[in-house]
C-alpha cells in the first residue's frame, strides 16, 4: 500500500516517445512538438490532462491544455525556439468541478430539483478560491455566495449564474492537483539549428578545387570558388579530410596498391610527421589560409564542413604515441583495416576496445573542439558506424551542453538499425539509402517510412545523388535525364541534400567496372582539375532547383509530404505544403532516362488546398511554364532529354 | 564519461513488453513466451544474444541462446510451469572467437596466409580456458596449443583441428560477458491457473435455482443442482451476490421503483441488519451450507464464483460503521448512485476518494480474503471500472503472492483503454464486446485485435452471449437459431467463454422495452423457477459444444487463430490449431438466423497441416456428418433451423 490511493488518472501510450524515452526526438526552432498520450480513470469523471514542456535552461514548466480526440486519447502540442534541450512530460487529474458542471446540465434539462447540487457546486468554488490568489479568491468566493443565495433571486437567475462561463474557467484555473498523475518519463527534445533539418551541400576535394588548373589546389583556391558555390544556392561546402596523409601503404591512382612518388594519396590516410588530426595538409595552406577560407564562405552564408574520419594512416603521430589505441598482432605490428579477405595496410583502425579508452576518447574530443575552436559549425562523420556506439554518445552529447549549434551528418551507409541508432544516440542528420532507391516502388517505400513517426521523430535524412565511393548503376547509364532525375529527387525528397560536386555539376559517369560504383580516376586517390566553362554541365539547372527550394517553405521539411497515385509505374509523384497551405508543391518525376513516359496523376485536391472540382493552376517553376487543371486527375507527359520532372507550384490564384 | 565505454550492444525494441514493461504479459503453466528485441553493435563483429529468465523464488537466471532472424533481430522463447510471477530480461555481448572464425574461413577461402590469424586464434581460445573451470579449461589449453603447433603436422590438418565443431561449442560455453549490455528492464508474466485461460461458465441466481419449484432457492438447491452443470460440461458456476439484501429503496419486480412487501430485491443491494459482504443471505442457507456446496462442486470438478461487488445498501453495517468510506451529501445524508439524471437510490457507491482509503482498502481486501479463506478461487468482479484502479493493482497484487491461484474475472463493459487498463492492472480475464459484435465485419475486427499482441499478451477475453443485464436484439429476434449461433461463437472463438444459464439454455428472449437489453421478469427482481425438463431447450447442444470444447486443444487457447475469406458476408469462417497441427478445428456460422446461407469458404492448407491439392476429410462436430473436401475452396450450406454451424475436425487420416 505504498503511494497515493488517491491517485486515479493513468498515463499510457505518450507519443513521441522514442524506445520508450530513452533516446530524444529533433526538431529546430520554431517547430511544434505535438504529443498524444491516453489518460483515463475509473468511472465517469472529467479529466483535465496538460502537456508541461520547457528548456532545460528554465526551471519551472510552462503548461498547455491537451484536448481530448475521443476514446480517452489527447493531444497537445509546444513550439521550441531554442536551441538545446527541451523536456516534455504529462500530468492529469480528475476534475469534479467540470463533472458536476457536466452533471448539474443533465439534471436541469431533466427539470429535477438541483437545490443539493447547487451547495455541492458551492463548495467546490470554495476549495478552487482557497487555492486562488488574492483578487480571484475574492472573485471566487463571491460567486460561490450566488449558488444557495436564496430569497430575491429566482431559481432560473440562479442557474445562469451558476453557469456563468466565465467564471467557470476561473475556477478551473485553480484546480486540486494534490492527487495527479505525472507520466513517469521526463521525455526529450534536441533542438539543433535549422541547417540541421534544412540544407543544399556541395562536396569537392580541395586539392581538386575547380578553377585552379594543372596543379595541388589550395584553400585559397577554395576562397577563390566559394562565389561559385553561392551562386548556385549551396548552405554548406563539404570538405573531405584536410590533414597530412601517410606515405605508408599509399595508394595511386584508381586505388593501385603500388604509388608512385609523385601521387598524393587517399586523402583518408589521415597523418604523416606533419602532423594528425589537427594538422593541416602542407600543400593545401597554412591555419589562417582555413581561417580566411571560412571568413568569406561566412560572407557568403556558407558553412565549411569539415571530415571527422578516426582511423590513421600508419604514420600518424598517435601510432608513436599511443600504439595502445591499436590493436597489435601477434608479431607485435599494429592491425591494418581489412574486410577479409580484403586488406587496407594504408589504414589502421581505432580499437575502440582499448583498455585506454577513456584517454583516447578525450583525445578524440579534443580534435572536434579543436576545429571549433577554429569556427567550424558542421561535420561530415566518416564511417561512424565502425566506431564504438557510447563513444558517439558522449562526445556528441558532451559537445552540444555548450555548442547545440554544432551539426553533425553519419555517414553511415550500413544496416537499419545501426543507421537510425546512430541518429537516435545524437548524430543531427544521416546519410541513408537513397543512392539505391531508384525505381517508383522502392522511394515510395523507403520515404514512406523516413516520413512518419516513429522515423521522422529522431532520423534526418540527407540525400545524396552519388558520393565519391558512390557513382550508382542509375547514374552511369542514364545520362543527363538521370542526374536531373536524381537532383530533383535529392533537393526536393529531402529537406537535406547534397551533391558530391564537380562531378555531379559535370555529369562524371565512368566508373572503374561497370559491376562496381568507384568513378573511374577517383580524386580521392589523384588531382583533378575541373573545367567551370565546360559546356555540358548541369550549373544553371542545379541553380533553379536551389533557388525553387528556397523560395518554397513547403520543401524545408517533411511535414506535410504525400505521394499521389500515378497510372504509370516509371512516373513518381508526390507534394509537400506548408503548415497553413500557402505553399503547395507538386513533383512529378519520370524515372525512366530513356523513353517518353505520360500518365495520370491523381491528386486529393482539399488537401492541397484546391476546392474539389475546380480549375486551378500548375506553375511549373523549372521551365516556368503554366498550366490550367481541372479537377483530381490530370495528364502529363515528360521528355527526359527535355525535362524528366515537374516542380509544380500549385494554386488557385492565377494571377 | 560515465559507465562503461567498452559496452558495445544495443537492445532495443524488445516484445512482448507491455508499455514500456510497466505491465506484465499474462500466460499460464506450460505455455511459451516467444520474445524479441533488436540487438546490434557497431562494425561487422558477430553478437551473442541470450534470453534469461526465472521464477520470482529463483535467484539464478536461465539462459537460452536468441537465434538471428536477420536484420538485426532475434527472437527467443521459455517455457513457464509454475504459477505466479516470472521475469525475462535480455543480456547480449560481442563474440570476437565467433566473429575471428568467420573471418578465418574467408580467409582460408581467399587462400591467404593465416598464420598469423591461428595466433590470434589460440590466444581466444586460451581466454575462454582462464574462464572455463577444470576439465574444460584443460581441454581447452590443448586445443589452443595445437594452432600454433609447427613441425610434423602439414598446415591443411592444423586448419582442420583449428575448426573442429565440438571445440568451438566448447570455447563459446566461455565467453567474455565483463561488457555484456542487459536490457535496462527486468520483464514479468504472470502465470496463471489453466482456468484463467480456458473454461466454461454458466450463472445462475441461487434463489431461482433451477430444479427448485416455486420458493426462495437455497445452496442446498444449488448442491442438488451441480451434476445438471456437470454434466453440461462446464468448469465454473457463477453466483451473483450471496449476501443480505437491504431494504432501503428496495427495487420490485422489472427495477420497480416500488417494492411489494414479499419482493426479494436485487442481490446486488448488498447490506442489512443480517451483515454485509462476509455474510450470507439467510434464507440461502448457512455458512455451512455453503462450504457443502463448495465441496460437491470440486468433487464434479465445478469451481463456484462469488460475486464482488463493492457497493452497499444503504442498510449495511459499513454505513453506520463507517459512514466515511462514502460521499456525504450537504444536507447530511450519504450520496446514492447516480447516472445523471438516473438515480439508484438503492444503492451508495463507496467513494474511493476518502481520506480514510487505506483502512477502506483493508476491509475491501479481508472480504474476498475471507471467501478465499472459506474455499473460493474464481471470483467475478462487478462493475471494477468504477473503483479506484490503484486499489486493484493492489489488492490483486497482494492476494496473489500468496494465492496464485485465485482467479478475478473483470466485468467491465466500459470504454476500451480502461477495460484493458484493468487486466494489465491485474485481472485475469475480462467480459469484453463480445455481445454486441454480431456482424461478421464486427467480429472478424474485434478478434483480430484480441487475438494478436499486444492485447492478446495481457487481456484474456471470456464471452458471454448473454447476461442478466444483457440481452441483446440479435437473441430478442433471432430466436434459437441465434442462439445456436452466439452460443458457438463464444465457445469457439473463446477460450473461455459463458452463459447466464437457464435463460440462455431455455432461450429466454422476451425484454422489458424493445429497444432496451433488459430482461422481462428479470431473475435480478424476483425469484424465478425453471422447469429443466422443458421441451424447447439447447441442454443437449450445449453439452455437446462443451464436449467438443474439451476434447479438441485447439479450442483451448488462441495460439494458432485465423479467419478465413467466405464470398458470403453472412458466413463467417474461422480455424484453431494446436502447436503441432494434431489438432485442426475449422469453424463456419451463418450469422443469419432467418435464412439458409451458403457460399465458398476459402482456406490456406498447408496451415491447417493439409498438403495443398489433396483431398482431406472434414468432420462436423455437431452432427456427426463428414464430409471430403477437395483443394482450398470448397461450398458450404448452413440451414438455421437445422443448425446455423459447422464445427468441422479438419484431417488428411480419413480412418
Amino acid at each position: 500500500m505504498n503511494g497515493d490511493g488517491l491517485r486515479r488518472v493513468i498515463i499510457e501510450s505518450v507519443a513521441p516517445e522514442i524506445d520508450g524515452g530513452q533516446h530524444p526526438i529533433k526538431r529546430v526552432p520554431k517547430e511544434h512538438v505535438v504529443v498524444e498520450a491516453d489518460a483515463y480513470a475509473d468511472g465517469h469523471d472529467l479529466l483535465t490532462v496538460i502537456l508541461k514542456s520547457r528548456h532545460e535552461s528554465e526551471k519551472t514548466w510552462s503548461e498547455t491544455a491537451m484536448k481530448p480526440l475521443g476514446n480517452d486519447r489527447w493531444r497537445g502540442e509546444f513550439e521550441v525556439t531554442e536551441l538545446g534541450v527541451y523536456l516534455y512530460t504529462i500530468e492529469g487529474w480528475v476534475d469534479p468541478f467540470s463533472s458536476w458542471r457536466r452533471d448539474l446540465l443533465k439534471r436541469i434539462e431533466a427539470q429535477q430539483d438541483v437545490s443539493m447540487d447547487l451547495i455541492i457546486g458551492e463548495r467546490l468554488v470554495e476549495e478552487a478560491a482557497k487555492r486562488a490568489n488574492d483578487v480571484d479568491a475574492q472573485s471566487l468566493q463571491a460567486w460561490a455566495r450566488e449558488f444557495s443565495q436564496s430569497g430575491e433571486s429566482t431559481m432560473k437567475a440562479r442557474i445562469e449564474r451558476v453557469l456563468d462561463e466565465e467564471m467557470t474557467k476561473l475556477t478551473l484555473r485553480f484546480p486540486d492537483r494534490s492527487h495527479a498523475t505525472t507520466h513517469e518519463k521526463e521525455l526529450r527534445v534536441t533542438v539543433d539549428p535549422i541547417l540541421a533539418r534544412t540544407g543544399a551541400w556541395y562536396e569537392i576535394f580541395p586539392r581538386s578545387c575547380p578553377g585552379k588548373v594543372g596543379r595541388h589546389g589550395t584553400f585559397k583556391d577554395v576562397e577563390a570558388f566559394l562565389p561559385h558555390v553561392a551562386e548556385m544556392g549551396f548552405d554548406v561546402l563539404y570538405l573531405p579530410p584536410i590533414h597530412p596523409i601517410g606515405q605508408s601503404f599509399r595508394k595511386g591512382k584508381n586505388n593501385n596498391p603500388v604509388c608512385q612518388p609523385d601521387e598524393p594519396g587517399s586523402p583518408w590516410g589521415i597523418g604523416s610527421k606533419e602532423g594528425g588530426h589537427t594538422a593541416i595538409h602542407p600543400e593545401l595552406g597554412t591555419l589562417d589560409d582555413f581561417k580566411g577560407m571560412l571568413r568569406k564562405a561566412r560572407e557568403l552564408k556558407i558553412e565549411v564542413a569539415l571530415d571527422i574520419a578516426f582511423q590513421c594512416s600508419p604514420d600518424h603521430p598517435w601510432v608513436r604515441e599511443h600504439p595502445q589505441w591499436f590493436r597489435e598482432r601477434p608479431d607485435g605490428t599494429i592491425q591494418y583495416a581489412e574486410n577479409p579477405p580484403k586488406k587496407y595496410q594504408d589504414i589502421y583502425p581505432i580499437n575502440f576496445e582499448s583498455d585506454d579508452w577513456p584517454a583516447l576518447w578525450q583525445e578524440l574530443k579534443r580534435v572536434i573542439v579543436y576545429w571549433i575552436a577554429h569556427g567550424v559549425r558542421v561535420f561530415r562523420v566518416d564511417n561512424p558506424h565502425t566506431k564504438s556506439l557510447p563513444f558517439w554518445e558522449w562526445v556528441i552529447g558532451d559537445i552540444r551542453q555548450t555548442r547545440p549549434d554544432v551539426i553533425f551528418l553519419a555517414e553511415a551507409f550500413t544496416r537499419p538499425h545501426l543507421m537510425y541508432g546512430l541518429s537516435k544516440l545524437g548524430f543531427n542528420q544521416s546519410y541513408n539509402y537513397f543512392p539505391w532507391r531508384n525505381t517508383k516502388a522502392e522511394l515510395i517505400e523507403y520515404f514512406t517510412e523516413l516520413s512518419q513517426p516513429p522515423v521522422s521523430e529522431f532520423f534526418r535524412a540527407n540525400l545524396w545523388p552519388n558520393t565519391p565511393d558512390i557513382l550508382t548503376r542509375y547514374l552511369q547509364d542514364g545520362g543527363r535525364p538521370a542526374f536531373i532525375a536524381r537532383l530533383i529527387l535529392a533537393a526536393t525528397l529531402g529537406a537535406s541534400y547534397g551533391i558530391y560536386g564537380p562531378t555531379f555539376e559535370f555529369m562524371e559517369n565512368k566508373p572503374v567496372q561497370k559491376d562496381g560504383e568507384e568513378y573511374l580516376n577517383s580524386e580521392k586517390y589523384e588531382i583533378r582539375s575541373w573545367d567551370l566553362n565546360r559546356a555540358d554541365n548541369l550549373t544553371d539547372l542545379i541553380s533553379r532547383v536551389n533557388r525553387i527550394r528556397r523560395e518554397n517553405p513547403a520543401l524545408h521539411d517533411l511535414h506535410h509530404f504525400q505521394f499521389h497515385h500515378t497510372d504509370n509505374d516509371t512516373i513518381i509523384a508526390y507534394s509537400k505544403t506548408d503548415d497553413e497551405l500557402k505553399n503547395v508543391v507538386l513533383i512529378i518525376v519520370n524515372l525512366d532516362p530513356y523513353n517518353v513516359q505520360s500518365g495520370w496523376v491523381d491528386l486529393t485536391l482539399e488537401e492541397l488546398g484546391i476546392a474539389p472540382g475546380t480549375t486551378f493552376q500548375v506553375h511549373d517553376l523549372l521551365t516556368d511554364a503554366r498550366y490550367s487543371w481541372h479537377g483530381d486527375r490530370n495528364y502529363v507527359e515528360l521528355r527526359p532529354w527535355e525535362m524528366p520532372a515537374h516542380i509544380f507550384r500549385v494554386s488557385s490564384d492565377f494571377t
